[in-house]
C-alpha cells in the first residue's frame, strides 16, 4: 500500500512514525505548496519525493492511497480530486465541512470501487472496544459526560488580532469541528444517532466556536459533550449508568485508564500498547484495504456520514456559519 | 437562639449534631406527626419537648427559630405558619416549589422584621470563600461543568413501583431540585443569574426528574449541571479559565479538596476543619442572628430568589409540573 500525504501539520508526523509501526504500507510521496515545508519530514522518513503540484502528485501511478490532512475546508476538495483520479482516501477528521460534501465524496468512491476513510482516533482504539465490550454491566445509561479541552497553541495568536486556520470560519474550524468531535464519535459509534442535539458556543467575534457544549438527548440517556480550544482542564468521560460508571481519564481522544466502577468492585481496562493513536486507525484502514473489505468500508461511511449530520445541524443551530454551507444554498 | 425542628429524615440530625458545635443556639423542640419518630433523636440530642401538633409548637413562646426540614412541598406552608407566628426561620433547599411562593414568604418576613435563610451548604463553606477569592486567577471564565451525582436510596424503592417524596412530583421532588440545586447554587452565587437556562431531563413515567443536565449560558462562558438521583459517578466542579482551571473533588456540596492548575504550578486549597457540611451555614445564620444583621439576611434572600426563579424556568421548560404550579394559574 503506497501512500501519498497531504498537508504539513504535526498530525502527518504522527501518520508517518504509525506507518512505520506497521508492516506493508509505505509513503512513496508528499504533496506541499512548498517544497521547503515538506522536506524536513520527508528526510526524516525517507520519502523520495515531494510534489509542489497536487496535480502532478495525483498523477503519480506509484501513488494507491491518499492521506488528507489539510485544513479542514479543504479535506472535501482534495479527497475528491483524490477519488476522482482513482486513489483510495483516508481523510483526516473532521470529514468534511456539510453532510452534503461527504454524501458527494461516498457516491464518487462507490463509483469508482475506491475506499475512502474517515481517520479518527476513538473508534479504532483497543480500549474503547473494550468498552463498548463491558459497558452492558452497567446497566441502564442515564448519563455521559465528556471533556476535552485544549488550549490551542494558535489561541494567543488568535486573540492578539490574527485569524488562525483554526479558529477561521473560512477554514471551518472552531471547538466543535477539532476538538468535540472526538467526544461526538465516542457516544455516536457506540449508541446511534441521538434524536435531538443542542450546540451552546462561546462565540469570537468573528462567529467561530472556542468552545462550546453539545447536548445530545437519547431516548432514555442524555451526553453532554464539552470541547473547548481557549482552556485547559482535565479531560474525561464518564459513563453513568444505574448498576455503576465508566470513567475515562484523559478523554475520547486516547480512550487511556479506562476504569469501571461497579457497587465497591473497582477494574481497569488497557489493551493499548501503542502511544501513538493514529497507529490504530491507520492499522484499520491497512486491514481493510488488505481484505478488499469494502462492506466495512461503505459501514464506516455510514456512520461517518451520521456524525457530519449532526454537527453539521448542531453548528447551524449555533449560528456558525462555514462557506461550503452557502454553496449548498 | 432558642431552635424548634420540622422533619425527622437525616438532614435534622446533621443539623443536630452541627448545633451541637456551636456556642449558644440549642434546639428546644421537635415536631413530628408521631411522637415515636421523634424519639431517638430528641433523646440523643436532649431534647426537652416533643410537639405532635404544628400549632402547638408555633404556640410556644420559648422557640425563637423554626428549622423547616420537611419533605419539599411543605417548606412553603411550615416557613409561612412559622413566620405568620412570629418565628425566624431556616428553611432546607430547595426552598420553595415556585419563585412566587419565596416571593411571599419574604414579603411576610420582611413585614414581620423577621429572619428568613435558605440552609443551602454550598454557599457557607469556606473552601466556597477560597474560590470565589482565587477565582480571578484564571482570567476569563469559559467553561463551567459540574457533576453531582447520588444514586438514592429510595430509587430502588420507584423502579420497583412505589413514589417515595423525593421522586414525587406533588412532593415537588425530582434531581433538579433535590441534587442539581447545588451546582446551580455554586454557579450563580459567583457569577449571578444567567441570560439564559435550559434544562434537560431523564423523565420517568410520573413526570419526574430522576437526572438531568442544567445548561446556564452567561454572555462570556457557559455553565453545565449534571444531577442525578439514578446513578452514581465521580463528583466534580470543573471550572475553566484563560489562564487555567479550578477542580472541585467530589463537587460542589461539600467544596472539598480545591485545586487550582496555573500552566505547571499547581495549589491546594482547604480551611474546612468540620467534616459536618451543616456546620458552617448554621454559623452563618446563627452570626448573623447575633448581629441583627438584616441587611445580609434580604440580601441573601434576593439572591435565593433569583435562583429559586432560574429553577423554576428550567423545570417547567422541561415541563416538570408541580402541584404549587397550577395554584398559581
Amino acid at each position: 500500500m503506497k501512500i501519498a500525504t497531504v498537508g504539513t501539520g504535526p498530525i502527518v508526523e504522527a501518520f508517518l512514525s504509525a506507518l512505520d509501526d506497521i508492516d506493508g504500507p509505505m509513503c512513496v510521496a508528499m504533496y506541499s505548496r512548498k517544497e521547503t515545508t515538506a522536506k524536513p519530514l520527508a528526510d526524516q522518513y525517507n520519502i523520495p519525493t515531494i510534489y509542489t503540484h497536487f496535480d502532478h502528485m495525483l498523477a503519480d501511478p506509484n501513488v494507491e492511497v491518499v492521506y488528507v490532512a489539510s485544513p479542514n475546508s479543504l479535506h472535501y476538495q482534495h479527497a475528491l480530486q483524490a477519488l476522482e483520479h482513482r486513489k483510495h482516501v483516508i481523510c483526516e477528521k473532521p470529514f468534511t465541512s456539510t453532510a452534503r460534501e461527504l454524501e458527494h465524496l461516498i457516491s464518487v468512491a462507490r463509483k469508482n470501487e475506491l475506499m475512502l476513510f474517515e481517520a479518527i482516533t476513538t473508534i479504532h482504539l483497543p480500549n474503547y472496544q473494550l468498552i463498548k465490550e463491558n459497558i452492558h454491566k452497567l446497566g441502564s445509561i442515564k448519563m455521559i459526560q465528556c471533556n476535552y479541552s485544549q488550549y490551542s497553541s494558535r489561541y494567543d495568536r488568535f486573540l492578539s488580532g490574527e485569524t488562525p486556520n483554526v479558529f477561521n470560519p473560512a477554514f471551518s474550524g472552531g471547538a466543535l469541528m477539532d476538538i468535540n468531535v472526538y467526544n461526538i464519535h465516542f457516544v455516536m459509534n457506540l449508541f446511534g444517532p441521538p434524536e435531538a442535539a443542542h450546540y451552546i458556543a462561546n462565540q469570537h467575534a468573528n462567529g467561530i466556536d472556542t468552545s462550546g457544549v453539545l447536548v445530545l438527548k437519547y431516548p432514555h440517556f442524555i451526553s453532554e459533550c464539552v470541547g473547548c480550544k481557549d482552556t485547559q482542564s482535565m479531560n474525561f468521560v464518564l459513563i453513568q449508568g444505574e448498576k455503576g460508571y465508566i470513567h475515562v481519564e484523559n478523554g475520547a481522544n486516547g480512550c487511556r485508564n479506562v476504569k469501571i466502577y461497579l457497587d465497591d468492585q473497582t477494574s481497569e481496562l488497557n489493551a493499548q500498547t501503542n502511544d501513538n493513536l493514529l497507529y490504530y486507525e491507520t492499522r484499520t484502514f491497512y486491514e481493510m484495504y488488505q481484505a478488499k473489505n469494502f462492506e466495512k468500508c461503505y459501514e464506516l461511511l455510514s456512520y461517518s456520514h451520521s456524525v457530519m449530520r449532526v454537527m453539521e445541524h448542531a453548528r447551524r443551530e449555533a449560528g456558525i456559519e462555514f462557506p461550503a454551507d452557502s454553496r449548498e444554498r
